[in-house]
């Protein structure tokens, strides 16, 4: 009898080939203009400040650097996000912060703190695809919450829609992946009815610092302390500084910290010592107060001459978004449109790649006629001519 | 009517606090002798060389150190994984090759990959305990394998034990918590069983290159292949260059990697791009083979002044093993002792810590009178006082 050499797992099973890998993929073509990516811009990353920083930790302080440290992470870094907080004028302990590899994995790790089987979780619609496949791998059941330019409609959130959900998730700022921010009005009205209803809310903010029009809002921990909600909050280096330092972290009540630490351990012990005393050591004396705004200037500018750019060549049909800040376009083209099955005709004939909207949508019924844009990285010649391609492709 | 705020998991609901996180904690008084620390010396840090090679690629090539790479890891530390696997005899493809974020993340993706709650895993018993709390989160059902001084008893590996297992999880080297070394008959043995019982391996080796007495025996990748086992075996660059960089390397058959890797991208889309390229820049050369020699004869030195205060102090009634390499020794004392309820008395007493044993064994019935000794960062001063100290303790 021939036994196959190994079983996988119930959510290994039904894990399916990445979209975004896949499309990732295409993007690595030289030939081909892609406004599918989501990696920010090599132009913000402060490469010799990170590379002074690992020269002085590794020189002043190499046995603490390279060594096992704790799983909340590097104290100074910890004290580094209160005192950040306080700055926006949010009091929080340091208790309440997780220091995490990136916030990706904060995700994974609420995922395993939160989701059985069959847990309801509610999600934006539609949302990051990322946080969808991280959760899925815990088996919960998905429900969508509806959206518009406002951002998330907090009356969508029923009693029987809030009844046994674990949590909901959101991206109130330049939400991935559409690039719509949630009004004050529906940030408040979302607090006060998770703390009503009793659904402790995830708040991902990676893009929050990359505002480039407006002044901020406040946050939805700052919101739901004053409104008795529970709020877990991710922050994240990754656009600020580089995500190719993998970290970020994670504000929660403390109870919720002290269980997530037992859950990191087990997960990967810690997040890399050294990494944690570099940006330490490259943000402690303020200098992300001078790095930001060039950033936010260098996102403007793409975001902008892409806005510029679709006016110019799309059609009338199309609708799009207008982001105050972030990395992302999302555009709903003619409905006679499938996105999904345009994006090979794109490719192949105009050697342009998008990232089809289908799979941010976490519920049934998904139009097939929308698609993100990411302007970050690509230069102004071929934005213009990528997008006046796209521009044809989808005029009916 | 006032209702939970949250709700946790059932996984996250029987997480208890991590024996070896309380014990950490003790350590860190400095009056106190601590032979219960895991921490591999900082006297083996290249620390000059780590920080020359990040040095080296932030002002090289910072625009890809510092981006998103790809999941599967840095191309070329996976074809060095596969020119060591090469240089010892056992030809892998880089399709085998999974770069992570230190083993104990193998750890979390491959309970992942393989468990159900409720699935059985065998474990030796007694094995580490950052193992058993990382597959915990998935809720297996262990089931223990015996194990004597020549290691793992493949003999305990019955048909009825092996049915349905999802996998067996071994370290053939200074196996912590035991510091005992599986011999070459039962590796052959093992793989052997394993191949024709269909049982997959989980060969974890974090200290196969720290053996400072005898020659290196084949691992059980090695061996499996040729028995048609399947392994996945875990290394890690924590005790041959620096535990807090957070790096290893998974090697399993492609079809394995390949779903591993769509759940590592869901866990933290990738492991730091700068911590690997750093590495790879550290050990491109050749480095560890003049770097190795220096930090297996430090290990061994302190072994052997540890194994010779036991000598001296102990009482006849203890037994403990005499480790070729790693960083663990492993004793018995007498069995009116309890190593648990001693610990107290140890510290408070004595001022002297090491970790009890009994938490590392998986199943019922675990011998209260064990515990596990590090000799790796205590001066000789301290060692010969604590082992004293100890050796009256433990006197009947």
């Amino acid at each position: 009898m021939n036994r196959v050499p190994y079983q996988f797992s119930q959510r290994a099973t039904q894990l399916t080939s990445s979209a975004i890998r896949e499309i990732l993929k295409i993007t690595e073509r030289p030939d081909v203009t892609s406004f599918a990516g989501g990696l920010p811009s090599h132009l913000g990353f402060p490469a010799e400040q990170i590379r002074a920083a690992y020269n002085r930790v590794l020189a002043d302080s190499p046995n603490v650097a390279l060594q096992y440290g704790p799983t909340e992470g590097y104290r100074p870094l910890r004290e580094w996000v209160v005192s950040d907080f306080q700055a926006r004028g949010t009091h929080i302990d340091i208790d309440e912060v997780l220091i995490v590899s990136g916030s990706q994995q904060a995700l994974d790790l609420i995922g395993k703190l939160l989701i059985d089987p069959g847990s309801k979780v509610l999600v934006e619609s539609p949302s990051y695809l990322g946080a969808l496949q991280s959760f899925s791998l815990f088996e919960p059941a998905y429900e969508p919450v509806a959206t518009d330019d406002g951002g998330l409609v907090p009356e969508d959130i029923s009693e029987e829609k809030a009844d046994g959900a674990r949590f909901i998730y959101c991206l109130p700022n330049f939400q991935n992946p559409t690039g719509r921010t949630m009004n004050l009005e529906r940030r408040q009205a979302l607090v006060e009815r998770c703390a009503r209803l009793n659904v402790p809310i995830v708040e991902d903010d990676p893009y929050g610092e990359l505002r480039y029009v407006g002044e901020p809002l406040p946050g939805l921990l700052q919101l739901g302390r004053e409104a008795g909600a529970t709020v877990l909050r991710m922050g994240s280096f990754s656009k600020v500084l580089s995500p190719g330092m993998r970290l970020g972290y994670l504000v929660a009540p403390r109870e919720i910290i002290a269980k997530l630490v037992q859950i990191k351990q087990a997960t990967d012990l810690h997040t890399a010592t050294v990494t944690q005393m570099a940006v330490y050591e490259t943000i402690k004396d303020g200098f992300l107060k001078t790095h930001l705004p060039k950033v936010r200037e260098l996102y403007r500018h793409q975001c902008q001459f892409m806005l510029d750019a679709m006016d110019e060549h799309f059609p009338k049909s199309a609708k799009w978004t207008r982001p105050t800040g972030g990395m992302f376009i999302w555009v709903r083209v003619d409905e006679k449109f499938d996105t999904t099955q345009a994006l090979a005709q794109a490719v192949e004939q105009y050697k342009v790649a998008y990232v089809p909207g289908e799979p941010f949508y976490p519920g049934a019924n998904a139009p097939k006629n929308t698609l993100r844009l990411s302007f970050v990285t690509v230069t102004e010649e071929k934005i213009r001519a990528g997008i006046a391609d796209l521009g044809k492709l989808f005029t009916p």
